[in-house]
């Protein structure tokens, strides 16, 4: 197995490759746009990596892979028009380039390219690939219908928290892992254990997320530190604050239903609050503990313990990330 | 083999076993909605006529025949927000009942689910159906953005527009029956065959709804006669006037680019230029020509005569609505 960064390389040669000359030209250009605007390729090296892990080929996982990348930027796609966003890392968002219809069509073609990256593999494996893709899309779906419903709502308990960004993230990282393992034919129990691995780290991922937005360094940290305050949304550290703090709740609630206040003393007093209350270290206990019992999954796999480590050590590396 | 009225009896049964009592509501109520909306359900009743007439049980057929459902509805979802529209089958539409995020996230769900309604075919029969579908569903997307970019174009040829309505409207109808003839597991060449005879249906039946929305019977005819008129459309009988008629052609274009002229009035005088020019009578000579050849790919197929004679009758019910 390789580092991360030789899967990188690789894969983005690989979806250079797949540039659509296609017409009609507004259908195609803003997919090209989306699919070459960066990021980590974290989803699709996951499929990569896994697929090695046991005993598969990179190569062989590389359309699966593929199919992962098209799909969450299809997400992208569609939040960002849903969420009115200007921006996505740091450039201008396919509906603010072209217009509304555009960003809806396109995502709705990158849904069903997404689907098409499977048929080259034999009919067992396409319909395994096809099944979770499925499963874990709609799943996604679910995740930010719940994300909506939550913004209206005023008591959303952290179980529906947990599960609305398991849905919304962490079962993609699930599946992402778990395509590696059907494209290498590895067993079912594996199969199952990977896509638990990916499923709980993600999760673990995906509160980390919320911590370092509230406390990041906003120097290395890639998006608005203390976006998610300015917006009130409810995080982890919002409905921990909430469930922990008799004498905060209210401060919280005031702060955060409040739209006239400076942005920048919003931040730093709801910060305190999250901080004061124990909400912020029950985050990072949180973290830790999904991050640990995915790694305990870790542990029942069918694979050599060097290749183990090397799960272990790329789970690491994205939790240790202060960025 | 049945008549129309018993497949569609058939079907509603089992589209109604369909009713989704999924969390979260937010996303399926719409879905539930969208698709007990009502319509003739012509595209699964043709998958189900055309597993029996290919030997297979309409049984079998039906959760083929319920994804071409779902996915048309899908796209109606879709597109009704791209062309803003307030009324599906005079009914409320999604986005205008609930609201934009509501029409794109439901409407991507039901893409995923019908995918997932060809999970209970056995590996190869699901890569077929899904295979089949992908293309269909991406051409759909083309078919859209085609007829998008044709409003701000004033250089569509007859050519172009013919591609654009065979992308959004007839390759569908091809498909469906397609299904049909994959699930009942007929020859390869009778499956392409009889999705010839769709797609080439498929085409009559689009033109001659471009015919019936100017010269239909005001009084049995679905939408408001003249609508694509009132909107300015480059429909097959506004191109076939311009190809035709070197004298309406300016009276047409100053006509269709007068947004002051009253409607009843524009209506009526658009509607002589339709005559005047003979691209009424070329629409409808154009309809014969593609109902004849698709009734010429019949005869090519490997069924008993009984079954080509039903596949007839259905077209020429299809073709013959003054409706």
């Amino acid at each position: 197995m390789q580092h991360i960064e030789q899967y990188q390389e690789v894969f983005l040669n690989y979806l250079k490759s797949f540039t659509l000359n296609k017409e009609p030209k507004n259908l195609y250009s803003p997919i090209n746009y989306i699919l070459q605007l960066g990021g980590k390729r974290l989803r699709p090296i996951l499929t990569l990596m896994t697929a090695e892990a046991f005993g598969g080929e990179a190569e062989d996982a590389m359309d699966a892979a593929l199919s992962i990348e098209v799909f969450h930027n299809f997400s992208l796609v569609h939040d960002d028009i849903m969420d009115a966003a200007p921006l996505r890392r740091g450039k201008t968002t396919v509906h603010e380039k072209w217009n509304l219809n555009t960003g809806i069509l396109s995502g709705d073609a990158m849904l069903i390219m997404a689907y098409q990256l499977f048929e080259n593999y034999e009919p067992e494996i396409f319909q395994a690939l096809a099944k979770l893709f499925s499963k874990t899309a709609l799943e996604v779906c679910e995740g930010q219908q719940y994300d909506i419903d939550f913004e209206t709502r005023d008591d959303v308990t952290i179980a529906e928290y947990l599960k609305m960004i398991e849905y919304k993230t962490a079962v993609l990282v699930g599946a992402a892992m778990k395509m590696g393992a059907i494209v290498a034919k590895s067993s079912h129990e594996d199969q199952n254990s990977i896509y638990e691995f990916g499923r709980l780290l993600g999760i673990a991922f995906q509160l980390q997320d919320d911590y370092l937005d509230a406390f990041g360094n906003p120097e290395t940290f890639g998006k608005q530190v203390g976006g998610d305050i300015i917006e009130n949304k409810k995080t982890y550290l919002y409905l921990k604050t909430i469930e922990l703090g008799a004498d905060d709740t209210l401060n919280l609630k005031t702060l955060m239903s409040n739209s006239d206040v400076n942005n920048e003393e919003k931040v730093e007093k709801v910060k305190h609050l999250f901080t004061n209350s124990g909400a912020a270290e029950a985050t990072q206990d949180a973290v830790k503990t999904y991050t640990n019992k995915a790694f305990k999954v870790l542990d029942n796999l069918n694979i050599t313990e060097d290749k183990k480590q090397s799960l272990r050590i790329f789970g690491q590396q994205l939790m240790n990330r202060r960025v």
